[in-house]
């Protein structure tokens, strides 16, 4: 980690070093009003993913606004969170291994933890963990809703781990995660409605078993951005594990919104980049490659420059083209929209918090890198 | 950055927590013996790019064999390589803008420090930042010859700025960046051949402009791992920029290299992963997903496991097809090879580094996140 700072608080954006990470507050607190709007009387809990965010400040942001809790997808992720004073944490995925269990049963004294669990070894191993800990631990069933990744079929499948998990000494039966990635991107609103309908169903299967053998299931959870409207009106799911909404990326702004009932976020992450070259008129390059915005989902946008279009990364640069007399010179300074936002935010060490025109806090990605 | 490591000094490889960044130190070394192997006799420098492993210990082991320094592209992983010791960098890029500026000159107190320019108003910069730091810089003109991102236009345009710093007062001419990093990747040799040699008629069209004027042009620098040997026999080029031959990706291991002379490089670097979820026989999911391996270069290959093919990743999940009985169980670990080696190096705080099964070292990627 470098212990080059490009900002400090009280300088204007404009003096900021680039390539940064730079958090809009004013659009980074509408979009929690526009969350908080849409789930307004709605008998549902919301749990936001702070992979998305790796950052404590974030998430207390979050509770702080009625969050339940947040999710991780790592327990060096989750450590990350309960040292910055997270009390409630469902590691929405799978823990395997000695070393992740020890650190997972040590979290459990500490905080209110959860844990998945889509295999019967692994149960196996997470009680021995949580008898060795002198903890009990309270693990959720993953079901396979569609996405094809994790998760037990549901069913009979995931009802025999859940009996298996109910039956262990030192866990308890906590619930079923269901999320359905496969459905957050789908382009079209209507696509995505379906895939929630049919996860739902699959989880309706589950939840009869469980119940026609008086096991309890005290919680449903899944969700993301491009769905959870469609979650909360189920009547099936409990908890909602939105995370992007805060950031809103290039790749969920294709989707299309309209009809979905799901508020139009607004981009409040950018890339703070410099035109570092500006060899011919139609082309410009900036300092901000493919280790400074993750190209997975493909090429960030160039936001509030009508015509530069970024069309090309490499590690450390981005070429830009200039169309219809678009002009950049050197040292021009620009936000990029990043393609993805999680492993976008990965990369960087701290989020420059900028207010209008001016930097009012620096606020660590205390989990960034945190991938055990 | 997290506090929590996954792997001490002395422990076996099946010990090491998952996802790291494993080193194979045997394979490394016999990766420095090959391109020692292949330049012995010829007279012609090595400045690998430390961009591949931004890694002072690699770098010292590199300039141990007898390379002139170190290439970095961006100021702050300068910084990183002369906090560690090395006492020879030359930024093969741009360095704009005034903080950048005063990094730059402050560096150049401290060690043998180079740079590069494109633009005039850039010229001009440096030279001021020179004169306020008191120090004289050199500089290197960059030259576009071929992969149309930085670089002036050969000829006249770099004669042009050549003449601009000759005449400048606290820098100093020290020659042209000529790489082309857009025939790194041509697969067929015979293409990539061809596109060094019309770069070198580019770089002859300059040093000619400049033989006729008097200036002196000492070094010409570029090449990358793809091509490094043509620009060797070109009688063009003093110096080497090859980087990813210590390592070697999936990418660049589809580039068809018999008959180029340039020896077949081994992977040495992996991602450790393990098995999370095998949820149903033909589909095994690792904890290794695109925040582990960067994805913009294609999938990760799976080393040493027949049948198994890495076919999507998501942030923190690695799907895995199982074809041809292929067979995985949770718990299990496995190697991958990332499919580009610099920006996966860039989500590490360290390198695993083993011999045979064992942990030899733990080496700090201290520039990790550099990106200014």
């Amino acid at each position: 980690m470098s212990v080059y700072r490009p900002a400090a608080v009280g300088m204007f954006l404009s003096e900021v070093d680039t390539p940064s990470l730079i958090l809009d507050l004013d659009a980074f607190e509408r979009n929690l009003d526009r969350m908080d709007a849409s789930l307004a009387g709605k008998p549902i809990a919301i749990r936001p993913h702070a992979k998305s965010h790796k950052c404590p400040e974030i998430a207390k942001r979050q509770l702080a606004r009625g969050a339940v809790g947040v999710c991780c997808q790592k327990v060096s992720e989750a450590a990350a969170m309960v040292d910055g004073g997270v009390t409630d944490v469902l590691i929405a995925n799978e823990v395997v291994g000695a070393p992740k269990l020890g650190l997972l049963t040590a979290l459990a004294k500490r905080a209110r933890v959860a844990v998945c669990a889509d295999d019967a070894g692994n149960v196996a191993d997470l009680d021995r963990a949580a008898a060795a800990a002198g903890v009990r631990l309270d693990v959720l069933v993953e079901v396979n809703v569609g996405a094809n990744r994790c998760g037990v079929e549901p069913g009979e499948p995931a009802f025999a781990l859940a009996q298996a998990i109910a039956r262990s000494k030192h866990l308890r039966f906590a619930g079923l995660q269901a999320y359905q990635g496969g459905a957050q991107h789908l382009r079209k609103v209507e696509e995505r409605r379906a895939a929630i309908e049919a996860a739902c169903g699959k989880v309706k299967q589950t939840t009869a078993l469980l119940a026609s053998a008086g096991i309890a299931c005290e919680r449903v959870t899944g969700a993301g951005t491009g769905t959870y409207l469609f979650e909360a009106a189920s009547g099936v799911y409990h908890e909602l594990q939105a995370g992007s909404y805060i950031f809103m990326d290039v790749d969920y702004a294709k989707n299309e919104w309209t009809e979905s009932g799901i508020p139009r976020f607004e981009h409040s992450l950018f890339v703070w980049a410099t035109v570092m070259s500006c060899p011919v008129p139609d082309r410009a390059v900036v300092d901000a490659g493919l280790k400074a915005s993750s190209m997975d989902s493909g090429m960030p946008r160039v936001a509030g420059v009508a015509g530069a279009e970024y069309v090309k990364a490499s590690d450390e640069h981005g070429v830009l083209a200039l169309n219809g007399g678009a002009r950049l010179a050197v040292g021009d300074k620009l936000k990029l929209i990043p393609g993805h936002c999680d492993p976008t935010v990965n990369l960087y060490d701290h989020y420059v918090c900028v207010r209008g025109e001016k930097v009012e806090a620096i606020w660590p990605i205390t989990a960034r890198g945190a991938v055990w």
